[in-house]
């Protein structure tokens, strides 16, 4: 199965996809959607949509799992990143239903077994569970893998944490 | 000039469409966007895309003006909210560049002359400049046609209060 972790953003927006078959996880490929700070919202948000337009016709995931957001985190940040994050939802429901949200604390839990695990505890675990020569940049990416490897270990029959 | 105004939201979003030329003002048509309570956020978010992409065809606004967001307003619903900002500003945009948008205390100010206007003035002065028989219901259709008219008191060749 194939699952496409997001970590949601406006400036940057890190995506990673990977295999899980039987248990065994496998990095596909990850990077990041960015949008230029000169730009209006309405264009960085189209650059957003036909960006994941893209990505979601290149690896075409199985089922997708993005970061929950929570306004008391980045109170400045937090409207316009949920306008991308809306814009994001609804470019990939398009194209694949299966869509999943989950926590900080709950990726922490699944990454590391400590739901208030440091980022570079979480960074690590990306890294040796993928079995990668170096934690992913930038951020964004990890933490989009981590997405992903959290969702794998669900059972998404159970339709727990869905969108 | 035909301006299309939105009040946007997640259950219920505002729209009016009224026509400026030369200082006059009349009222085209208006309505309410609803997405049903039992549909998961994704499904909710489409039928605001699709509703208004079905808006743009058939009124074809040459701008479009919409409300701000504010993070201390309405603390537990702005997440949603922006999602379904960011699906509406990205479909608008596609259709028409000229997206305009303008803050609570703009509006009233626009409307009434007191920046601090309680909510009745501001519909009935919506009612009183377009000329209806009522105040337009449900009130997100008022505060649409609201926007709507205080962006055409604006020149927009500014480029003021641009998106």
């Amino acid at each position: 199965m194939r699952i496409l972790g997001i970590d949601p953003g406006y400036g940057i927006i890190g995506f990673g996809v990977i295999e899980s078959e039987f248990g065994k996880i496998r990095v596909v490929d990850y990077g990041a959607v960015t949008t230029p700070k000169e730009m209006s919202l309405p264009e960085r948000l189209m650059i957003i949509q036909e960006s994941f337009e893209k990505i979601l016709e290149e690896y075409k995931p199985d089922e997708i799992a993005i970061e929950e957001l929570f306004f008391f985190r980045n109170l400045t940040t937090v409207i316009p990143v949920a306008e991308a994050r809306g814009v994001i939802l609804t470019t990939c429901y398009k194209k694949c239903k299966n869509l999943f949200e989950y926590t900080p604390l709950q990726i922490k839990q699944a990454l590391t077994g400590n739901g208030r695990a440091e980022k570079q505890q979480v960074q690590f675990m990306v890294k040796n569970v993928l079995g990668l020569g170096a934690v992913p940049k930038p951020d964004d990416t990890a933490d989009a893998l981590a997405v992903a490897i959290c969702h794998s270990q669900i059972n998404s029959a159970l339709n727990v944490n869905r969108v």
